[in-house]
């Protein structure tokens, strides 16, 4: 069999193996927009055999042959060819697969079923120590997941590399520390500010059908192909492209909140424009036709709904037209009110409805608290206690309970250890990035205040969607933006920001 | 391996089986409802990868064994037995997916999707001679499917099997001719008659919105399960029952006609019905899960739509709520008028669009002609001549062209022979139940009248959908209705009915 006749074959393995993944995606999707409610134990499974097969088929020792006969060859000399590229990150998953005994994945999943079930309960009736011997029993599965994985360093790198592929803690600790100190300082300086924004002014009436149209008409000027993709409604929002040709973004609509569908359509669609921008037609199947990493999927998200979404230049082209639409509740703010009430930030519980300035903050203690969780260095009965004193410390407020407090998410429970960081990765990656857009398309803000996206879309595709898993997110990040992954665009960007629309 | 544990891995088989089907289910359902336009190639691939998926897997050499085995046991001794059922069924349907040589359905594939694309411009520019080549090509290939398949009697017995097991030409003439010659005179009786109705009452304005509140309330009347099901809008109505509380009808709006939606909607919620009160809980993935032919889904939905939809006691219940909600409409129309208006009899060209009476007409003609065409007694070129001559003999009008005659129908250029007779099958099996529904019943009809239509739902579930496929369509027949298929309920109900109406 020659090199080419592997790969071929690979690919054509892949392929068929992404087809099926893309079918769950169809049935996921579906499940959480149309399902009908007594259908859930057929949707089951059918997920579960798919899942099945997925893994079957995937970690079966055929795919192990195949990737070593085209390792040993000349096909993937140069690291950057497709060809390198798809052999490279295949290996990786691979490998990655076929290292995790059943056992414990059978055992994890059964853990996590009923721990989220608890978690529920526990987060409902305020009642920690409901949740806590789960807290106990899957960080223990972590730890082995990780030792069966490997790792250097610590355990924790073995399950961030899970989903941000490459990153450590070594690399992105300093980053995030410095963040986390500056937004300390940020947080004082608006706390004391002489001006202040008025959220009220997002929290009037606001139609939700007009909503809808409004949102579409946004996610449209940014670039949303709608002829190969839709919008729907569902509890939590999420974007899923399926494969070439269709992709769908959801999200929620509040009668009382302007904010919560605009903004998360706006997310959802920047998730969305980079799953319409990679090369689908060409690589579906393979690395080459997927996303660099959630990190990198993040900035594409945060991007859209806060360095676009979120700027004066956007909202001088759209809050004419929103006025036009939502009349009784806009018709006697300013631009510059309506701009403030947007950017309103203000210390608070809950991480899903924080504001762009708390957001990392947010991320930045969970982090600190599942690396410690999983080295040991805390206990599970000590986190409430610890989770409140950091807060305190980085927001200035006391936590009311542990509802709004340590059991606020679903991700420990769910074992979704080593998640959190890719968001303010996100934020990070999303800040750097845009501040090279600015520097390459000299008339970029300016081009928003015509209604003109298009430019800054097409260099993202250009830059960072086409390319697939070619580089991975450290890697692309230094080469597109000629410097490795930085706290300071990010800071910068909003103590200019915030400067401007609180005067400190 | 004992006789039952091979029995339970066959049923472990078919029900992982049925999982794919009901997937690939899901995504067709998808594709007609909410797919955007350019997901279609993706669509495909993930359609073609599952239906082949699925081919392999139920011919595979080991259902063949297993089913070797069981037949030789005690299992299958009461044929009414769940597992002599599940048996039977799989028997034969393994032996027809073995016999078709796989270059015979590649094929069949092949030729047919090509003849669709040239059907549709042929129908467009009312171009017989462009489809023509298409007909002869597809006729020799399904004498080669009835040769694969082998039979008794004529080649057509092979294809009709294939729709409604068990029937056969000799079973079905006979009473198919029988009602051709009753419906040409009731036709003519229709012409002649003192009384008309006038059809333009429900070619009004119907607020489309309004129409589906309508709808969804009959739907929720007649025992369509919403918990368990959805209604949606496509451009080709169809019901989909994925597998246990999983069931979905859709219809398409006509703001000027209130008849397609309504009674489209009940027609599909007949069939829904079906799909709910088969026993999927306990049989999904065997035959017992499954409905027992076209012909008795067919009848499910025509009595629900018919029988129940059409008649005045229907109507004595809902026409006033139609009243209130179309105002404007129907403010100032009897219930004789509205009810006369639904049950309007007129000959027309098309199908699809044909009234409760002149239906089976349409279908009569081509059963005649597809078997003469199988058979050799016709040619292709003679076809639109052959159609025209009898069309004018059944319905006493020329046809005026042939996009309006033998051009019509997608079923010829798709490889659909044998499948049309399963819809006067469905009509005659309705008539025949439903007249010994309301024999057994004997206050069936002035239920209707105070709105209630469970007891007629829990006597079809109780009569026909709890049994799967316990029962070949015509034993079931002959069970419920202590009779073999017959014209008489169907003639004597249409005879009674119009007599009313037109007043002959």
């Amino acid at each position: 069999m020659s090199e080419r006749a592997a790969y071929d074959e690979l690919v054509k393995k892949t392929r068929d193996i992404q087809l099926l993944v893309s079918t769950a995606g169809v049935l996921g999707w579906d499940e959480r927009v149309n399902m009908p409610r007594s259908g859930s134990q057929l949707r089951a499974d059918q997920l579960g055999l798919l899942a099945g097969m997925i893994h079957e088929q995937f970690t079966s020792p055929r795919i192990g042959e195949l990737l070593s006969k085209i390792e040993q060859s000349d096909m993937v000399k140069d690291p950057e060819s497709v060809e390198a590229v798809n052999v490279r990150e295949l290996r990786y998953q691979y490998d990655k697969q076929t290292k995790l005994p059943k056992s414990l994945v059978e055992e994890i999943t059964k853990v996590t079923t009923l721990s989220q079930s608890d978690w529920m309960t526990a987060r409902k009736n305020n009642d920690f120590k409901l949740f806590e011997p789960w807290l106990d029993k899957i960080f223990g599965l972590m730890r082995q997941k990780a030792d069966a994985f490997g790792y250097t360093g610590e355990p924790y790198n073995a399950l961030l590399d899970e989903y941000e592929p490459g990153a450590t803690t070594d690399q992105i600790s300093q980053v995030f520390e410095t963040l986390r100190n500056e937004l300390v300082v940020l947080l004082k300086k608006i706390a004391n500010a002489p001006k202040k924004t008025d959220k009220s002014i997002v929290e009037r009436e606001y139609n939700v059908e007009l909503q809808r149209v409004f949102g579409e008409s946004v996610a449209g000027a940014l670039g949303f192909d709608f002829s190969a993709g839709r919008l729907d409604v569902t509890t939590h929002p999420f974007c899923s492209g399926f494969g070439p040709g269709d992709t769908r973004v959801t999200t929620r609509y509040n009668p009382k909140r302007l904010n919560d569908a605009l903004f998360g359509i706006m997310h959802e669609v920047g998730h969305g424009l980079y799953e319409m921008g990679i090369n689908k037609e060409k690589y579906f199947g393979t690395p080459m036709g997927d996303a660099a990493s959630l990190g990198i999927h993040e900035s594409q998200s945060r991007m859209w709904e806060n360095q676009v979404g979120r700027s004066k230049e956007f909202w001088s082209y759209f809050f004419p037209q929103a006025q036009r639409m939502f009349k009784e509740s806009l018709g006697g703010v300013t631009l510059d009110q309506f701009y403030g009430a947007v950017n309103d930030v203000r210390p608070s519980y809950i991480r899903v409805e924080a504001d762009e300035a708390t957001y990392n903050l947010h991320i930045l203690l969970r982090y600190e608290m599942e690396r410690a969780l999983l080295n040991g260095d805390i206990k599970p009965k000590d986190v409430p206690a610890e989770w409140n004193s950091r807060f305190k410390k980085y927001f200035g407020i006391e936590v009311d309970s542990d509802s709004n407090g340590c059991l606020q998410d679903v991700h420990w429970g769910a074992g979704l250890v080593g998640y959190f960081p890719t968001y303010t990765l996100g934020n990070l990656y999303s800040a750097q990035l845009f501040a090279t857009a600015k520097k390459e398309i000299h008339d970029l803000m300016s081009r928003f205040e015509r209604g003109e996206f298009l430019t800054l879309r097409n260099w993202l595709k250009d830059k960072i969607h086409q390319h697939g898993q070619r580089y991975r997110a450290n890697a692309l990040c230094q080469k597109v933006t000629g410097k490795p992954l930085s706290h300071e665009p990010l800071v910068a960007y909003m103590n200019e920001k915030y400067a401007g629309i609180y005067g400190f």
